[in-house]
């Protein structure tokens, strides 16, 4: 068994690839839940739903979120009569919020949704939140505190960035299966996917028991960078990094999970960091354009990780 | 000022005409709102909405409900995840339900938000609810008692029914600007539409005081009759009243409503009917299946009212 922690586009993008390299019913992805929030008087959990759409190829390529093959005529009135029109919902996305709404007003779990839903869309891989409670995600900036998705969707990621708060982290509890599959004799290794730090990565560490069940756990831990040649692949990791005065580079992402991974991948293209990273690297094309090249890092990971397994 | 009361698609019919003919701003349409119902966490209004849609004119003509040019993605996307998918809600239709529930939970007025919904259509009439309290059509049947969308759509109004019952009726207050517009001193007249007298003006007659409005009301009352040559034109009236032992015939509906109307419109085909209704009659081809239809009856309508407003 592998776990994966993901974020959302670019984190689905290598689970994805382990997913397709792995055999069936072998990988858990640990997806962050601190993008979730609560619009129109619906559930929206974006990372989530990127990763079901994504591990079942019904992703839309495009974007980087959403579903292929969508219809928009749910927006377009609703801006119409005058509602809230600045976080785009696809009609046949918002089945999955009005459902999980429904769902979770009635008493289930987040857990138990998703892994339904999972099911249903014929992944044979588990998908769970961080947590069943919520945390929500705000970012300090010059701009005041921000919702997540008023930063990143409304705000275009414009404001500069200061700091991060993961509201209800103090309460929240990890998914116990996500903790049970830590904990499991099976498992292989866990995946750091290459997704942003501050807002995918950590408000998943920032769950309490998880970041100690990730030092403790017996099987290898290990982070792909999201930084390729200096720079982010897609989204605000750069931008963030030097707004709170980091050096856009792959070895400051290292370091900030240095208490609980043993192992670093890092893009060819930044080879000459290795050096200055206190464990051990394995050097990659990270670049995941298609799903050959998703399919070719997922491989080295794993290799990777094997020869960690020996040394643990 | 004239006020329309109405349910869905047939009383909706006339409400076009009335508003065809009428100057702008001259028309109240007062709606059933027993239909309405929480689905999947949303507050459906079926009887409103066909309001607005067949004012603005953008019904879909085929259905008799919902909007024309739909897309459906929404619910093929529900029932893949297993959601509930015996109500049909196309991706357009769902924007109004979406944002009635968020602002009925935020503490909005059902009527304040199709007042707003009406005017963002561009339609210069008034749709107003009877109550902004829930009143809801129970329908007793030999299957058992049944919320109305259950009897009429997923059982496809099969069971035969026993009687009915309007919950919530009791404490329901009606709909101010309702009261406000039957005591009003411009009213010239009110028209109850050729809707289902059981479950579509009978639950707007439930609403405390609205029947005794409508009785004490200056201006004249009339009824359109739903019955059509013996038979109903569409819809389960006739059903009912075969059920219910009541002769299918327009007469039986004049009756129900002698305690409070002033006159009665015969369709034509039931002519031989005039001599047993106890009220001036006035005959006209009652089936609407064009807006040149509508305007036609509306009329004919209008000029039976002037004629009873002079001896009232």
């Amino acid at each position: 068994m592998i776990i994966a922690l993901s974020g959302g586009i670019g984190g689905a993008k290598l689970a994805r690839g382990l997913y397709r390299v792995l055999p069936a019913d072998e990988l858990t992805v640990v997806v962050n839940t601190g993008d979730d929030f609560e619009h129109l008087g619906l559930h929206i959990a974006p990372d989530l739903d990127t990763l079901v759409y994504t591990l079942a190829g019904c992703n839309n390529p495009d974007t980087g979120w959403g579903r292929a093959g969508e219809t928009w005529t749910f927006m377009r009135v609703l801006a119409g009569i005058g509602g809230e029109s600045w976080f785009n919902l696809g009609d046949g996305d918002l089945a999955l919020h009005v459902e999980r709404t429904r769902r979770l007003r009635a008493g289930e779990r987040l857990a138990t949704f998703t892994e339904d839903v999972r099911r249903r869309f014929g992944v044979h891989a588990r998908v769970l939140p961080m947590s069943d409670d919520p945390v929500r995600t705000l970012v300090a900036t010059d701009a005041g505190v921000l919702a997540f998705q008023h930063y990143f969707v409304r705000e275009r990621c414009v404001p500069r960035v200061t700091g991060f708060e993961f509201a209800g982290a103090g309460a929240a509890r990890p998914c116990a299966e996500v903790l049970a599959a830590l904990r499991d004799r099976s498992l292989e290794a866990v995946v750091l996917c290459p997704s942003n730090p501050f807002v995918s990565i950590d408000p998943i560490l920032s769950v309490p028991g998880i970041r100690a069940a990730l030092a403790g756990c017996a099987a290898p831990v290990v982070a792909v960078s999201p930084i390729v040649g200096g720079d982010a692949v897609k989204g605000p990791t750069a931008k963030m990094m030097r707004e709170l005065g980091l050096p856009v580079r792959a070895a400051a992402v290292a370091a900030r999970y240095a208490d609980f991974i043993d192992g670093f991948v890092l893009d060819e293209r930044d080879a000459e960091e290795a050096g200055g990273i206190a464990m051990p690297v394995s050097i990659s094309d990270t670049l995941m354009r298609s799903d050959v090249d998703r399919e070719r890092l997922a491989g080295a990971v794993l290799g990777f990780v094997r020869t960690l397994g020996a040394t643990r």
